[in-house]
């Protein structure tokens, strides 16, 4: 019979398939065909290609909107939000409305175009680690915003248009529903038990035999959480209790850069080249503070459609029990 | 600049593309390739290779499980939930676990392998209707169950795994996330303005141009809602104010057979064969009542991947406004 687990931050369940999990290969995924543009506005000697840079860290002089940068910065060609304007919330009959101000910044995550996280050095990865700081930081001057969200988005099937490597920041004018709820359900859980629901994840993670556990370091913990919603899902969280991701210090970013890498080389040798998402989990900006909250990385393999049952119930169907997952991540050679 | 637009139910922001709207051909949709299996286990003849039926609507004299039958019902071959046992709900640490005590039956359309709604008869998509209602009816006799949750899949992008027409109906032992989350802000709605939220949408659609109304008959109207979350979103609901879907009578059955087969075939003549969701919204089972809630029908036509953005905020990007989509599917020949 399979087993359902229900997550302690939000109210979901999810059905794990624990009688005849899936293997790596039961996915029947279909391998990356690399394209390699000659036209890639994101490589080098194509920065015309791109709206002007917003930021750019690089090792020697040049100057902006030129090659010899490490990690690029440029507004997003089709952006969802626009920057410009002043916020103009309002009722509209029953409905709320909004004009859609925000910001919409594309990290382009190295000059490599055939280079995914696992195959750019610790150095390479820290320098786009350090720029999803130094945007969130800069952007959340700006009032306006109440919510930055990084992610980034790997092959077509999880929503990659460009294959090129590249993260995203949106600047949202409001808290989005998603964060609300894991606020709420973080809140709810320490204000009844005096302590961080996502503290106690890890802890409960360390206690009973690491079974979940692949990866950890002075500052992270990497590990596929018991209730995941997903096949392969895999969270990176601090092992101090830190509210925001802008607040991490510079030896913890190396630390998250050894940690991420460590962890997408597992996905990739285990699953091969695979699409996916991952999406940094943080508190929100120019609101009222929440400390019960604990930010983190949710890494989300996407081996499987979203159907019918997932879309009306908000249950999941998790084919390989994360207990399972883990073994294969912690076993592959890296 | 894109517009924000805010659910009336739950708390869900949408982007809305109101500056350069796509239209149908933009989302370059891959046309359906019709495999048309000889061994479809949902034709007639091949009746022995699902599970023997659970029930079955037929217009002669038949045997359970031989042709002859127009809608067959049959346990999932792979069910996601096991019928079998007794409930059993725990603690495990931290989190909250249950066994997967449940119901996963498969609804067989009709016994044509190439027929989607679209080319059914009415009479014979009413039997589909009626089976819906049988099974839920049915069903809730079994007191563990909580949430009966009917639903298909069409094409490979939407989740189907046969292309042979067909429903699901999956019954729950606790009431899903999504669902609690639209009870609670009908009810909030309710509590607050004393009328029904559903209602205030189908009136604010009337009495505002019938701009985004598709079709309407006695019982029902077809629109695209103001908030909807994917392109082409189209919503089917009662026109009286209704709970539960199992309570809808045979006229009404006879209507929704009608306004779902003219919704489907205008957004197939729009859209193309395109995969698509449908899902029945409706009141959970044995536990308390909840008047404030309206049952319906969502239609969502998957024409775009779901990727970071959506995954990390709960917001969703509509790329064809739903005034806009409504006008296509006014406009098209049926």
């Amino acid at each position: 019979m399979p087993e359902l687990r229900k997550d302690p931050i939000v109210e979901r369940w999810v059905v794990v398939n624990i009688e005849k999990p899936f293997s790596p290969k039961d996915f029947n995924l279909t391998p990356f065909t690399w394209k390699g543009e000659s036209n890639c506005p994101f490589c080098y000697g194509n920065e015309h290609l791109t709206p002007p840079e917003i930021e750019a860290i690089s090792e020697i002089q040049r100057a902006p909107n030129t090659s010899g940068w490490k990690v690029r910065v440029v507004p997003n060609k089709f952006p969802a939000l626009r920057i410009e304007g002043n916020l103009d919330k309002q009722a509209f009959g029953i409905y709320d409305m909004s004009n859609g101000i925000g910001a919409h910044e594309v990290i382009i995550d190295s000059p490599h175009h055939f280079k995914d996280i696992p195959q750019l050095t610790d150095v390479e990865i820290e320098y786009i680690l350090r720029m999803y700081r130094n945007r969130s930081l800069d952007l959340r001057r700006d009032r306006r915003f109440k919510y930055l969200l990084i992610f980034k988005n790997v092959g077509f099937d999880a929503g990659a248009s460009l294959e090129h490597g590249h993260s995203q920041l949106i600047a949202l004018p409001m808290v989005p529903k998603n964060v609300k709820e894991e606020l709420k359900g973080a809140k709810q859980y320490y204000e009844f038990h005096d302590r961080c629901v996502f503290c106690d994840m890890i802890e409960y993670e360390q206690e009973n035999g690491h079974e979940r556990i692949i990866a950890q370091n002075n500052s992270f913990v990497s590990f596929c959480p018991l209730s995941s919603r997903f096949s392969f899902e895999v969270w990176i969280v601090p092992k101090q209790h830190q509210i925001d991701f802008a607040e991490i210090d510079d030896n913890s970013l190396k630390d998250l850069a050894k940690i991420l890498k460590e962890t997408l080389t597992r996905l990739k040798n285990v699953l091969g080249e695979h699409p996916y998402n991952y999406i940094i989990h943080t508190s929100p900006v120019n609101i009222d503070s929440h400390f019960s909250y604990h930010w983190h990385i949710e890494i989300m393999p996407k081996l499987t459609r979203v159907a019918g049952f997932e879309w009306g119930s908000g249950f999941y169907i998790v084919f390989t029990p994360p207990e399972i997952a883990a073994k294969y991540l912690k076993e592959i050679n890296i």
